[in-house]
């Protein structure tokens, strides 16, 4: 596809709202019949993290982006785009510093090993990325011992966490003591709910006051972000380090960025390497964050200006219900009425529609996540998808 | 990815010395200027492993690979253009499985790891890049104590080892285990300078009856096998393990691959997980690997056939000298009379003939590496350009 | 003193009930005033694992073995009285083998380590000692996850294992291994409480069957075996590896001894001397060890013969009760009448009758652990001591 | 313990060149005879760590000991004896805090862990006990990397270590840090040979600039002050960390003792628990130790003074030839004539005058090592002992 049709194509849309570069647009035109490709169409997917794209579509993206504002390579992270993303973010969370990191799990492993030192003892939620979802990661490489809190909920408050330290004192005999706090913010395994800014300020009082260092596992902070009106510097002051995903509606193929004081990162790229994670580039996931930066928090507004009305409709519908979870982000719940075939609705969304959702369970109920695929349709299109599809049968 | 397109393609191209896709193909047509890029020159570059593609030649290439094979994306490891690559090394050397990791230095250390298990000490070069080049990784990591062998030299001899092991009784009181023995070949840091594959059968001989695991750092082994004549799966069959790197010379923006047994490289993946290593998906980085390996060995011979002519001609110009190193592979030394003015041929060659060269050091004398880019200019121009640049005043 | 008359003494003693060679018997004849010694009295210790002695107590009594039997050194752990000591130990618990280790922590730690080898996941008591006493050695220097199981309780029973083994795989998305499941018993933490043979039984089934390793920390055994009436070696079969303490009951100024397959305990020396743990000699605590355990099943009987007829005895005067705890070892409950002064009976106690109590607490209720002390003193003296410091005002 | 009933008991026994509790004094009266024993006789060992007391011998000396001047028992390493020794030996070095440790191995490879932290890179000697007799604890627990210096020689001079850490940015890509450096004092594996305190204090000097923490393994300190006339306070003035041997010289049965400033050793309990090296009493090894401390500078002293015409004498027999090593502390070299029996006059010196001496090796040479065993025989006996063995046929 010629590039100045493209370019054009793009200039002449005005979709402000839009990830402006987003293949879909790119290939809506008459352009990509040219290309001979067969013509994509857009899929609202209510479920994962954003707009996960195919190879073809983020090659596609990637050179608009090469185009229009050049993409400079980095070398084992330093310089480049690479360079640029940790400036960008380091300013987005109002740090000194910031670090592109092959993965969440080794930003939260190395903020924390940073942060805790030689204490062992890390406080965290029951039902944190960290504690659950890491391998182990923590105890078997960094030696340490996570404290779960706030057993099978979304957090954790800062008097249980000040319980559960004062309690040590009776409950063990020898004192090894206590690395960091880690929170994770907003908690996936809660259904995307989030933890109160006002006890995320309590805890962090708490632990400046005890010297105890506070990380944040914020890899879907932006979500927190759009739907508490807290904005991502406000979250940031309240901790030592801070952790956002690049993959998770920042459209890169992989990566995350640790943010904190120029001590504590300046301590990072060592342990990176000594693990293994100091690749020779990474420009393309640099490039590809940066660029859906721009407009993530424009998008997750604009998502949340659609999803009330579109809601709102869809309840009026005979059988259908959604409602939002309490202390909730993106991630919705539905009922179906029972006499609802559930499968069948999954599958005419699907089929007939390309909306996603994930399969109703045994009591007819699926959560629904909104992202800015949300976007690519209309109201009244998705009205006519939920009408028609729950009365398959 | 249907390998029957690709195949076709490539064999349409006629181009069966040039990596087909590259970018300099890509851009001779009219597309380039159509886009109101500059043209692109190429690059002869006698340093560095292979073309490194800079972002806008990267992603051309990669639209083209994904327009006519279409590229499949993985998942945290799993299926896509990754699960591709890694069955692809499988079958190129000989083992039965091959394992994705985002650096080399992951690659050989996971490898050390799982082959040496609880015993501690490993043996080495001296000058390996494991031992010099990985920060200590091995043993603030990993547990394990590197025993470097032939102190400033390429390799050690399977005699060098078995004196090493046997004489640990007298040396040490206490004995802690030998885990494994690690080889690179050829040597980074002995300019390139091969193992010869007669000491490696010994010390495979040797390490096999005495139940010692073996690991080949083969960052860059098809220079070795292009250099040495002995095949890829030649050189496998000697170890346990084998690590290759993914850009260098085969294109990629990063990545290496580990090749082994079933039983050994299962157990990675996990290692891999709490060292952070585990990546959302790294199909860019794989399809062009894979692309690469299509052509890697041809395009090879050909420089080789190209450099033995070229040099005899170079070496007939007055001033200049250009050598093999003994035992050496795709690094040659050039040495400049001393009436040349080394910086200026180095700037000569680069500003009017595109050709890059290292600095010439206080005695004339630079490497020179030669890889693929060599093929981008014929002879004539090579040799004018020698011409015209050691006569710059 | 004179040896012989120390002999002579012992000879005439015949009390077979008695630990024979205890100072006290030897300081109760004529000699003691012959030394020159303050006349020691034997004191009754109602706390306390067993009969700590005092340097001067421990060195006469170390003479005495060194005369009548002999002591031999041991040199790093091997030869000896130490490896007597292990051999005996490897005969009683009907293990292969057995090896002399300077603290319970690393008995048990070590035990952990190679029972557990690459695999993170170690369930265990949450009230267990290697929970919550040894530092969170588990954790950051071995690189294990201790998983608790039976919050605040006594023990955990097969199907909780189970259920929480079971569990995992919903509740983490990625599978680190379960390296191994420790029981201990008695529990301290509980008061001395223990865990059912029948319990201890189920477990070992499912552990075996799920070939996970399972490892005793019986530091106290011999009371779990001497108020439950299983053998030591019953107890033991059902476990991979099992640690007794040396200076509880055994009375050893320090030391522990850990048992279980040659296989396992081979693994055992070398980890001790890279921790540390390899002492010059230990033949004092090894000898004193060995002499206890010539009576320790009988003294103990002897206990609970008396202790049966005491409390009984005890509880018919008007204001005291004692009783056992359920499932409980040598540790019984006291419980004085609010009109009692606590203080000043546990204080009568010690200055009138030599007879250590520890202080009741708000409820006038305080534990009293019996050991072999109690046989310094007859039912007679008991009661008339606690009447007589009941009424203390 | 009242420290001037101990003088006062020394200074009454008038053997001020003897270890004065000896239990060779003590088995020199009646009453041995009384026991029944076998007659003692003393045996001068020329070779070993000063005299071993076989347990009889050792369990006298601890009664006497205790009848003197009263031990006290210690818990977990707080209180009583240990407590005194420890004070003791912060005294002795001139550091602020001290700490007994079961070994050697722990008290080095701990001193190590402090002053090093995160940093990898350890300088040591070649020859040195941490190097080559720890088992790599240092690599397989720690995570250290040792960097051998002096390869086979007694040490290494400040110029060594500069030039080695200065060439390490040459030579290595990533700075992992240097950690540490450790001297070994004298050395073992030299045959006790001594860092000149000359070559102690420029490297001292060094490091202070450098700001890197050096470690002293005085392990046999005691040899190097009395060979040297460098007083022990002097040798650790130049350390940030000191250990020394509590069972070469010291009598103990086993121990160690680690000083340092007290924000250095106020962090050795808790890795000493963690390690499992927290043993539940000691107070035997520190009472024996405190009591070997009070005499062996003098005792030393007098083995010199012993030592120089003896050997004059010695020298005097045809046949024998003994000679101070060259930097040596206490261990000589015998040279017999070729015509001399080596294995006849070993036995003769042992059957005959229990005189113990290590087997002449292929050329008649033996190290011959004076401690103070010495000091049971005069001279007149000994030479006699000598002329009269190597006369054996």
């Amino acid at each position: 596809m010629p590039r100045t049709h493209r370019r054009n194509f793009l200039k002449l849309s005005g979709l402000s709202f839009l990830p402006v570069l987003s293949p879909w647009n790119a290939n809506a035109g008459t352009g990509s019949a040219a290309t001979g490709e067969p013509v994509k169409e857009p899929v609202v997917k209510f479920f994962a993290d954003g707009e996960l794209y195919e190879p073809a579509a983020y090659i596609d993206l990637l050179q608009q982006l090469s185009a229009s504002t050049g993409i400079t390579r980095d070398r084992y992270g330093t310089g480049g785009a690479v360079e640029e993303l940790e400036k960008k973010f380091a300013a987005i969370t109002g740090k000194e510093k910031a670090i592109f990191l092959p993965s969440g799990t080794m930003a939260n492993q190395l903020a924390i090993a940073v942060l805790s030192g030689n204490k062992p003892k890390v406080y965290l939620q029951d039902l944190s990325h960290i504690y659950r979802d890491e391998a182990d990661a923590a105890q078997s490489v960094f030696g340490k011992r996570l404290m779960p809190l706030a057993m099978g909920e979304t957090y954790f408050t800062a008097a249980d966490l000040q319980q559960a330290i004062e309690s040590l004192k009776s409950n063990e005999v020898f004192e090894s003591g206590i690395g960091a706090v880690a929170i994770e913010n907003p908690v996936r395994r809660a259904d995307g709910r989030m933890v109160p800014i006002e006890e995320i300020r309590k805890i962090s009082s708490y632990c400046r006051e005890h010297n105890i260092k506070l990380h944040l596992d914020g890899a879907r902070l932006y979500m927190a972000a759009a739907w508490s009106g807290t904005g991502i510097k406000d979250y940031a002051a309240n901790f030592d380090t801070v952790y956002i995903s690049l993959y998770k509606y920042l459209g890169a193929a992989g990566g995350a960025v640790l943010c904190g004081d120029k001590t504590i990162i300046d301590q990072v790229p060592h342990l990176q390497k000594i693990h293994g994670g100091t690749m020779f580039t990474n420009w393309a996931n640099a490039a590809m964050a940066l660029h859906k930066l721009e407009t993530i928090e424009t998008v997750l507004q604009d998502v949340i200006k659609r999803t009330t009305p579109l809601f709102a409709a869809l309840n009026k519908i005979n059988g259908i219900n959604i409602r939002a979870l309490e202390g909730g982000t993106n991630i919705y719940e539905l009922n179906l009425d029972k006499a609802i075939d559930g499968k069948k609705f999954q599958a005419g969304m699907k089929d007939n529609f390309k909306i996603l959702v994930a399969p109703p369970n045994e009591n007819n109920r699926a959560l629904i996540t909104v992202n800015e695929t949300l976007l690519y349709r209309n109201d009244d299109y998705m009205v006519n998808a939920f009408k028609s599809s729950i009365a398959m049968k």
